[in-house]
């Protein structure tokens, strides 16, 4: 009983997908005479840059996802939909989704990124990815039933694959998780564990290129590779991974590490729908667009955020994958339909860089702000200042500031439970729960 | 390859089970000379009677939560072990876990209880119970699954089964559970399904005794009744549930009810341990002990809380199993087992209790405090009081408390999200999923 979502009158925009680039482009569609449809597999926009401290114990999942139905509240011309979509059909101007298949006039697809895992499929079966709120949950669980089997395994060699902790990928993502487990044992793991001997607890961050933060400042990447040293983090750069089987990750140059938690953020790649032109899907799997965001070859499917490679000669690769980039292009694209709807013409996007962080813990953040740069309290507390800012909700920003007022005072994390035990799937399928 | 725990020199105490009655045992048998060992199947205590807050939305599963190991932080005679146990063999003063066998000098359980189905099949595997976090989750995600399936539902019969809401059994669960669906339909489903007729959702409370809150006095009662009407939740007193079969519910006088979300919180049973005498199996699956808690016919077992039913005069069926009975059961047992240790005397438990009280929602609560009653607004902060003071962790107090606050003013409920997605397991299997 396949159904069908035909159209009415007005003209029909459908956005795929409810994070940064999709709710800001909906937003600014508000009160307008289109009928907009958005689709997302989840009921909730998720915080992606919080992701790491959900893994870690230090927030509630609760409070870095936000009902999307929420955001969208008294917008009349909006729907809300929960479905999965698994095809587009640009000559029937139609997607095909768990619900059905819906029509529409203009396409917007602003799927994000999910882990690369480079086709290396022994690594995804064993890593821990970390782009969606019920990975960041297994994450966390696998973490504390790990320390749970080292209290009593047996023999002490299993003991220290289970207390050994390796972070894949020094970007922004890697070096907070690297920092956040760091702190997790100098603050919580000896009063929790009394029987662990804490120096057992190692923590790896392993990173490709030569430096830490790649896209930021060499001073930002060299104050927190010294911020994470001094966590007792180490960190081994040029060094890439060649194998993980769930026990024992093996490096390119043949040193090995027996580790049962391996954290993977060495990279992501476009979640791109079937049915488009596979010549649109460019590096890191993401839509060739032009400059007004138009997947390429098509009159009226689009791309934004994370998903879509803008190339130009100031980006060969396209814009960076951060919210920001995503927003402005949701915000760019809101104003162009507009203008393409009312035969008006369009502008090209043009990317504001807004700078970058990354936090490594208590006290220690690096910032970059083009000219401005600075590492350390200052960096922490506008680390903290800007994403609390960015969280959605008032309630949210509310619970996530008390949580960390009460964690800096504390030096405690407060929600380290297991409350959906992690299990592996069996060998050769992805071990993604969902 | 199984694992033996073997005791040492010291009198070693084993506690199944980390909720009110274990917690507070393990407590008082800080700093003595003796062994304790605690063993839950989760790593946290859970503080069930706001579980129904979780399932309607209104608290994250971690704010009602707590680790144990935190409880028992610089508890040095104490080990935290997470496991599930499996069988008692009083011969071998040892019990069967998931992790080895643990011996023991003294065992004590206070495993609590979980939901009675009385035998039905049928019911258990469609119903939905809610008496841990994880089931608690489960059922959040099945009435916003629902609520997002009536949205598209192609025939309005099928629309009006997803948006009926069945809770069964009216004690303070019940009318707690039917009271916050009743408020969220009010306050949130209205303005996050625009596409609703909200007069299409029914909520109803189903009963088997002539009245909701047999336990509390006829004025809380009727009191309760009054609110829950006022709310639009329809009262069927004298009901038994026939059969459920996912979608219609049929009531032992015949009348049925279209439903797909039925919620069971018509009565509990004691989680008894495998290799105990069945004869100590009394109503309610729970174990007979006598005035010490000791398990008839045993020496060195006890259980207390929930599972345990001390039979007196007074107390025919036992104690009621709620929190603060589990509480003064702990302490006093903990004092008992100090004294058997040193061949000191005993002394008989005799409870205290404490009263009773329920809320139906915003302003409207019921209290019983002996010969002092009130209901309504003044119920409702009494209320909430109590409950803030007896969670466990500041923290949690702390973001429970913001949560209020912050839904008393805004009239919302914050954590609408569904993580993990509720799929019914096959069928003549519990729907149960941890």
């Amino acid at each position: 009983m396949e159904q069908h979502f035909p159209k009415g009158n007005k003209t029909r925009i459908v956005i795929v997908g409810g994070g940064f680039g999709g709710i800001e482009l909906a937003k600014k569609l508000r009160d307008k005479e289109i009928e907009v449809i958005m689709v997302d597999k989840h009921n909730y926009h998720t915080f992606q840059p919080l992701l790491y401290q959900v893994a870690t114990g230090g927030l509630e999942a609760d409070s870095i996802a936000f009902p999307l139905r929420k955001i969208f509240k008294g917008q009349k011309n909006l729907t809300f939909r929960v479905a999965e979509v698994n095809a587009v059909q640009p000559l029937n101007n139609c997607i095909q989704t768990s619900i059905g298949s819906i029509d529409y006039d203009h396409l917007v697809i602003a799927t994000g990124s999910t882990s690369n895992f480079f086709g290396q499929d022994q690594i995804q079966e064993n890593a821990m990815p970390m782009k969606s709120i019920p990975e960041a949950l297994n994450l966390r669980s696998l973490i504390l039933q790990n320390l749970e089997a080292a209290q009593i395994a047996p023999d002490p060699e299993r003991a220290n694959e289970l207390l050994t902790f390796v972070v894949v990928g020094g970007g922004p993502t890697g070096v907070e998780t690297a920092g956040a487990i760091a702190e997790l044992k100098k603050h919580v793991l000896k009063s929790d564990y009394p029987e662990l001997d804490i120096d057992k607890v190692l923590i790896y961050l392993i990173e490709g290129s030569p430096r830490l933060l790649g896209a930021m400042s060499p001073q930002a990447s060299k104050k927190a590779h010294l911020f994470l040293t001094e966590l007792g983090v180490k960190i081994m750069t040029e060094a890439r991974v060649q194998s993980f089987d769930g026990n024992m990750l093996s490096l390119g140059d043949g040193q090995q590490i027996a580790s049962a938690n391996v954290i993977w953020s060495a990279g992501v790649k476009g979640v791109v729908l079937d049915g488009l032109n596979p010549e649109d899907v460019v590096r890191g799997n993401r839509l060739k667009v032009n400059e007004v965001n138009r997947v390429d070859g098509y009159e009226n499917i689009y791309a934004i955020g994370d998903v879509a490679a803008m190339i130009t000669e100031e980006f060969p690769n396209g814009h960076p994958g951060v919210a920001p980039a995503a927003i402005q292009q949701g915000r760019q694209l809101a104003e162009n339909l507009l203008n393409i709807i009312e035969h008006k013409p369009t502008s090209n996007f043009k990317y504001k860089d807004k700078g970058a962080m990354a936090t490594v813990g208590r006290n220690r953040a690096v910032v970059d702000l083009h000219n401005i740069r600075f590492q350390g309290v200052f960096a922490w507390f506008t680390w903290m200042f800007v994403h609390l800012m960015t969280l959605v909700g008032f309630r949210n920003k509310l619970v996530v500031f008390v949580n960390w007022v009460w964690s800096y005072f504390s030096y405690d994390r407060g929600t380290r439970l297991i409350i959906r035990p992690y299990h592996k799937k069996v060998p050769h399928e992805p071990a993604k729960v969902d």
